[in-house]
């Protein structure tokens, strides 16, 4: 196919960042190939085959020889993409040594699994630059009193901040599971074709010691955590399921704040902002849509699909192994990186622009606050001598008059305050009934405290990745 | 991003055919959306409005003015995708005309939803063509006689063809279902905004009957068979997950069918066969890896993926609508549609070069069928006589002693039928067993005519797209 | 286990209607199976197979001889379901006739099928029932203006029963597909262990007319549209995959709806409305909680997950069949039936019992009108003379104003009208300006229309059934 | 609904634990709220509440009067599920004590954080008991030389122990996970209506300190490991969808491992036993099905789409939380709970009760080792001095003459090591080809070594819960 008429990667183009790209790239994936070859030569003359040292030299030399076109065409002769790819290098380097013992399995799964991993670790680094601005955020609006919704009806007040920490949390607890799988993931390893390492292992004469140490040094150039130990052809496809998963985990809690923020801009409590210069739709410009929101929420679907595959592939085993994940692999591990890496781009876009108005949110407390305070007036008239029967009796016949006058017209504003300083029943003068019903002071609960606690826990992990706090999102479409 | 390192679509460049690549191309698109564009200039022109005939001489002259990096260029400054595509077209040819009492959705639906109608049509055509292979093996080994199983073991004997029927009768109802669909696919149209027409109806001086007569020509346009009349800003998402429900169904019964020739290939009995100039694992010559077939399997689990994010998509609009199904969109449409068209190229070349092995199959059947027989030998044995309990307690006797000394190693071939002949309580001679044990043909129940029955149904179908069934898949990778 | 500490089926016990949970009882189930083995009988007696009719009667009498627990304990012993359910059969009636040249299959099919056609049946009319509430209300909202939401942000003026007409059109479409279903549903047939119907062949002497006589027969009994004629042990899963996505796309509408009154509901737009006797919380007179739409919500996800299930059984069948599909079947179409059929019991109810407010969505109106008449607007500017560019500009600039002082508080009413008027660059009187932003009517399209259309629509179908739109739904939980 | 004619749950009442039963029971988790109750009770009391002791002891004297019936008809009345459950326990103790200062979800999160925690560490330890199984079995197994298969065709010898060692490290893997989950499991808490414990709060008079330590209490009644600290109404749905996770990834192995063996089963290598008593099909004796590997590949089926469930809760919470999951949880808890425990009891059965038949094995090993060895013998005729090009050239054309000749049913053993013996190209005698391709010991590279590692690594986890790995399963259907 020309290259004129490539179908790009759309969630590669449109969304992912140049460092996720550069992982995924058919060019650096080649690399990464030709890498891990030169790294199982170096291993193998030095654990005693014998290899001509020149040729490893050429190797060296040819690395970046790489012609996508010229491979693509060899493939579709040899109907094998590894063998296309081992020939290419061989003609590139004038010699024949890499891939020695090898399956192709033994390149395949741990170069797979090395871009996975980086893009794990990528993620993971965002991730903590998005917990970092929940954080700073919440800290920002710790004071800056709400009214929370249940059911999406006001239920009772607490700060944006306290809001804010409420995802931030469950975002903390994905980071520190995602951190377990990056100190614990294990390479597939040179195996060989059913997992025995056979070849390898008649190679080195079969002196296990060598083969095992074989190993274990091309697993330090790949730099992985772990290796499994009993694997067949293929290492077990729970593992990527187990990963994806990490990233829905990761994806929860800014999209339930995504959630949450276009819900607030239905109510103009807060738009999640614009770039420099761009404008609403040109011809409404009172339209501040949350597309980014939107788009943080869409990533997610395309997530749990991309999760659904690789569950699907799990427990899906036959013997040693076949191929019938290959294609799906193909398709979901790039760009499940690139969905969660595009997600992460613009939650931390939205985090950083997001606007929140103040007399808005005013307004809507002041509409609401008077009945979320009744729990703690009938407290208080009881507290004054009234008796609880009576007080909650009063209190219930006002509240839903008053909702029932709001609801058909017959009022706008809330007058529940005078209704219940009108009602001798209840015993409690206008000012007390004012100072529990407006302030919303008295109604936070534990909101700035809990705040806090979050902070420091967040900071706990985070001082842990200095650098990774600061940065600054890509410019997003 | 510069060309040189654009990452394909994994699932366009490598397994789907020209044709549909050239349906879910970025410069395909656009130039259907100019398309789209002329003609409803050319409605409102003829429904009255005053526009200049010379400007859509101009955009028609232009159309192929495509520069895709200009135009992602002009998204990166609005961030607009449709804006920046207005704009281009535009520029191109010196008017601006276009998209007049239009929004963003009265274009990008409608192109979409012409995207994914063709797709149908184009997979449905290939799904007959399956169809007619499965069809013409179904006749070609209607007579061999295999054993069939179930729970993955020898149960009872029936015929190749047989087998390949029941597979094609599955897809028989895919297809029809697919036909269903595409004889009602609903257009979303030119609703505007929320969907009431609001600007084409202020432009046409709220006349609805021309309103309605520009949708009808727009629609006639497009050349899809039926119409949305009370939408909102987009279609519901619940029909894209009709479509992908059609799509899963008709990959399920080429991968039921990909599965048993995965095992039937364990068993030697059969394989999916070979390109000329393929061989298998170089290193193993006796290795021919069932790999389109492992590879179809692979395809359904992306399609199913795909699929769960349709199915999220429905049922989650708010209200008349917001784009957090956007980049889902981008993604799963056009995915789906390769992955599909992908398997059934593949499925497509399996059924052309599967290859049969009758003397590995007659070998198989030797070994089964005395055991396969015991319920017809037993009907024989009451026939001729003999009580029906004791029949069966002998049979029973004989039946487990063969099989225990197959499993132990004492014997390797199974002389069930010696051991009933010796057995006076049966009281059958040793022709009448082995008549009825190793024949076969006593034991195909209805399996031939089942098959012709097939046949005759499909044929029904076929019949109706004269051109489709002689499709020949493209080569595969 | 102790009766007493049966753990019941949820979905059956707190949902789902008493018809549905007749059709999937243990009993109601065991019941159509010996209805379902006479009618074999019968049909295998009219053929010519030696029966004794007494033992028919027999059988007929002991029908409702059912001991779940006994027949519970005699499946503990075998291992084998079906083979207890015979025994005790055969033990009331004191005859061993059913059953012959049947395998289990030949009756757990059939009657699974029959449970599930029947569950469609009712859940397609009670799906015909929502659809004639949806054009109910529809109707009689036709008038009532609302701010329709894209992106959830206030867009252009709609009318309620417009909204409801769109939910209303999409349920349209899914119903139209489940009569295309329950038109042509297939039933697997008497087709013995593999498919071939050997033992019925053989038990009818290889008469293959009589044969398909007798599956025709007993098919005649069960009711079912459509017969498979090739299949395996069991029918193809996509079947249920098939069933299954008409579930969720019937649930889709409703959802969508229903998540639409939830968001409705926080803006005290609309309410799903109280059973006579109901409160809110207690504690808080004001909520009024969307707890039925919400659940609707979640019915759709168990839906969605049910789903899954089902589409991962298609195009996974070894061979002629096995029973990797049993436990999940078992679980699955009960409970999605039940799922189905709560909810929409649920949203008839919510249909039914919505309270709307008139009061309140002026206000909103009021609040948004001046917005989503710009466009309008502009157009009356340029009408009257002024310079295109210079009336958008003005516009513009008052629009961008007049949301930055309602937003920073600087106001609480939207005065854009009054802007407007001052500004002389527009030329347009206040009068003008106040009737095309205020009244709502001149923006809305062809939404009444639309209404209409829809109602008219959807009476085809529903004149179709003449009884079914009158259901009442059951009191919920 | 009539007691006789409930609906059992069919996960619970076919295939669970009696154990794993106690914990979701109604009338347990009943019990379970009232000890919770109660916990909050005496925790308030030491904290200074004024509560009467004398209304304690009367909870706690009341406590197993639990009449669901009456129960089920209170909600059906208030249709308030807490409600109509703490009015009974007020009745029953003549006290109206208990839940002050608690909204419904300080109950019902923990309560059901409870039983989801109990059911968790139940199938961790059968998890442990399953892979104590996987390591006896790989261990007893070893030496048993079997041809392992990639694309289900075989490629080179493994032993069969080593086969179940890859199975059982990646249970392990799963295992070691889910440790990790049981030693942070977060609490909701005490934390009221919207998170900010507001209630608790106004009763303690603002002391905080009294709050955090009336909730410290409470969660050690609960004894679960940790404690979210800024969550809303209800905790965040992620962490269903992470234990969720869990229960796939401990079910992967399993799953491979019971479709591997449907495999082997029907080469008739192995299968997967019968219980004492049971026999196969009556009609087929010889038919020995994987019925319960086919089950546990079902409960994986089950398992992946509760999962799905759970996945589509994450993410998708409104503001503090609402109730959109409710009837979701309500079904998915305990229903992936029981299916995961039936998984495990049918794992441990089919691990116990299996059998292998090393005839049948041997019979294999000899018709393919001729092949797989060939790379070997490449080595070894290079070592004695034949040119590489050479001998490879002569053992591809004897190995796919042998093949063809097989297949085409020239000869039905294989004679490929006399073919390569009687060809001077390759200069290698009889007896070396022999050894080579006969003994499979020669190929088995490090298979037994990996066993002896995996026992190891096994063992360490293992020995931390010492009375796990004895659990025996009990009878399953």
């Amino acid at each position: 196919m020309a290259r004129m008429d490539v179908i790009p990667d759309i969630l590669a183009q449109r969304y992912a960042s140049a460092p996720m790209r550069r992982i995924w790239s058919p060019r650096g994936k080649i690399r990464m190939e030709r890498e891990y070859w030169i790294a199982v030569l170096k291993a193998q003359l030095d654990l005693g085959l014998s290899i001509d040292e020149k040729a490893i030299a050429a190797y060296e030399k040819a690395i970046d020889e790489i012609d996508l076109g010229a491979i693509e065409e060899r493939e579709r002769v040899t109907r094998h993409d590894v063998k296309a790819r081992i020939e290419a290098f061989n003609e590139s380097a004038g010699a024949q040594n890499i891939h020695q013992g090898m399956t192709s399995r033994d390149l395949t799964e741990n170069v797979e699994q090395l871009q996975l991993y980086r893009s794990c670790r990528l993620l993971f680094r965002k991730g903590l630059a998005l917990l970092h601005r929940f954080r700073e955020q919440a800290l920002a609006y710790e004071e800056l009193v709400i009214t929370a919704r249940t059911h999406n009806v006001a239920a009772q007040p607490t700060t944006f901040g306290r809001r804010l920490a409420m995802y931030g949390e469950e975002l903390l607890r994905a980071l520190r599971n995602m951190e377990h799988l990056l100190a614990t993931y294990p390479a597939r390893g040179l195996k060989g074709a059913v997992g025995t390492q056979l070849d390898q292992w008649t190679l080195f004469e079969k002196d296990s010691a060598r083969v095992r140490e074989l190993e274990t040094r091309v697993l330090q150039h790949l730099g992985l955590p772990g290796q499994w130990k009993a694997v067949g052809q293929v290492y077990p496809r729970s593992l990527d399921a187990e990963v994806l998963g990490h990233f829905v985990q990761v994806a929860a809690a800014p999209t339930s704040f995504a959630r949450t923020l276009r819900l607030m801009a239905g109510h103009e409590l807060a738009s999640e902002g614009f770039a420099k210069g761009q404008v609403g739709s040109s011809a409404m410009p009172h339209k501040m849509n949350a597309r980014s929101c939107e788009r943080i929420n869409g990533f997610t679907t395309l997530l749990k699909g991309y999760h659904s595959m690789a569950q699907n592939l799990a427990g899906d085993q036959w013997n040693e192994g076949d191929v019938s994940c290959s294609v799906v692999r193909r398709v979901l591990l790039p760009d499940a990186s690139f969905a969660l890496d595009g997600l992460l781009e613009t939650g931390l876009t939205v985090l950083k622009q997001m606007e929140v108005y103040p007399a808005v949110i005013a307004r809507e407390n002041a509409h609401y606050f008077p009945f979320l305070g009744t729990t703690t007036l009938l407290m208080e008239a009881v507290r004054a001598g009234t008796g609880r029967e009576t007080a909650h009796e009063a209190i219930k016949e006002h509240a839903l008059a008053a909702v029932k006058d709001l609801r058909s017209g017959r009022t706008s504003r809330n007058d529940l305050a005078e209704r219940l300083a009108g009602d001798e029943r209840l015993g409690l003068s206008r000012e007390t009934i004012e100072q529990v019903l407006q302030s919303g002071e008295a109604l936070l609960g534990n909101a700035r405290e809990q705040v806090r606690t979050f902070a420091a826990e967040s900071e706990d992990l985070l001082k842990a990745y200095p650098d990774a706090a600061a940065y600054e999102p890509a410019a997003i479409l």
